[in-house]
């Protein structure tokens, strides 16, 4: 273990030149999501202050919130041992992360041989996104 | 085989076979790391109720904590909304998660054009694992 401290250019993107960033309230310690970056999308999240992630579905830079107004402030910013998984600290806008009008998308708990739902959306999502269905 | 897998069917692995699983802490709230599981590493995970991922650098199966003792207790398990990502709130066994003898991975903070060391680690790793370098 070396105390040399990696530049940008340290960080791991996978073979896809991506890498995962989780997102984390910055006031309740919940975890909200986790996403993917390349390097332009970790650039602008640093350059812009607001978490902006690579949608791999839509093959583009996707600014969280730009559909939802759902924005993320990033309070801080984290790489892990590997440099190669991002971990900020958000502040969520509106206190809801996922696109199913939840607080966050880790609501299918395991319970014996089960997923049940764990909590429940606090707001429904067509009247966050309309008929789109966006994030 | 005696014990019956409860079925994983709904869970997407990537193209790997490998799903993102992200270890909280369930008291403190501290995101500690993020590594991989395969299918039966989630198996095991449920199973055993201890954190059980897939090792990419060595190829097997990977009970954390197996050379360092710092196992994670499974307090509850979650998918999030895309079934593609796992949280999991676990009970750190030694307060450390982090290879490096620090109480989470994510220690390298991003302040301004720099990494800076956010936090030291707790324990010496050589003091963890001896002269060799496990997890």
């Amino acid at each position: 273990m070396t105390d040399a401290l990696p530049p940008l250019d340290g960080v791991k993107f996978n073979t896809d030149g991506l890498i995962p960033a989780i997102a984390q309230d910055a006031t309740s310690g919940e975890v909200l999501m986790m996403a993917w970056m390349n390097r332009e999308a970790l650039e602008c999240t640093l350059r812009e202050g607001i978490a902006v992630y690579w949608s791999r579905s839509r093959g583009k830079l996707w600014r969280k919130g730009e559909s939802s107004g759902h924005v993320q402030h990033v309070k801080a910013l984290y790489l892990d041992c590997d440099q190669d998984t991002v971990l900020m600290k958000v502040e969520q806008v509106g206190g809801i992360a996922c696109h199913t009008g939840r607080r966050n998308c880790f609501f299918l708990e395991r319970r014996g041989d089960e997923w049940v739902h764990a909590h429940a959306p606090v707001k429904d999502p067509n009247s966050i996104y309309g008929d789109t269905h966006g994030q």
